[in-house]
């Protein structure tokens, strides 16, 4: 994430992962700092291109993250420390979720940024 | 957007707007008028699937809105009233948006709902 919250990405076509989920009220401290550590280790992945995400105060988020390719993708999901997180996540913080893969064909914003 | 906030949508393929959006902090009830008055229209549309949302207590949020096909992202677009809102948007709620229009390939997530 940028500082702004905005990912900076290049021109389409690139890849989406549309996270969706409902957190649950359970370990909010290991829920972050396994969050910030995603991060950390999403960030060292060969196509990973950014990340936005955002929560409402009810518990409700979405977490897009962007890549390269679908292969790209491929490795992070099989990456041994997420693989492990998720299964964690799966029973532990999440009401419910869902996930949606999408490849983005264009791209438009606002001047600025 | 079901109780719960997730999107019930039909196996993929089919279409996302991602929208990423920081609010200033100008005008809530008008900005809240608009986005119910907007949704309201959009469920009317041919082909729209469904929406997820989230804004964090930044000002920072993604809508994803989930469509049948290219033409009726397009025909939503067109729409008038929402053009017009758009138009508004640009100059008096956002100090910064990004849209990304992407076709979902793939879609899971955890059991129940």
């Amino acid at each position: 994430m940028s500082d702004t919250g905005f990912a900076r990405l290049p021109a389409p076509p690139y890849y989406a992962v549309v996270f969706s989920s409902r957190r649950n009220d359970a370990d909010p401290e290991g829920y972050a700092a396994a969050a910030d550590r995603m991060l950390e280790l999403a960030r060292q992945q060969p196509g990973f291109l950014g990340v936005e995400s955002a929560r409402d105060a009810g518990g409700f988020g979405i977490t897009v993250s962007y890549w390269e390719s679908e292969a790209a993708i491929r490795a992070w999901r099989q990456h041994a420390e997420h693989a492990e997180v998720r299964r964690h996540g799966r029973t532990h913080w999440y009401a419910h979720y869902e996930l949606r893969v999408a490849r983005v064909e264009r791209a438009s914003g606002s001047a600025g940024g």
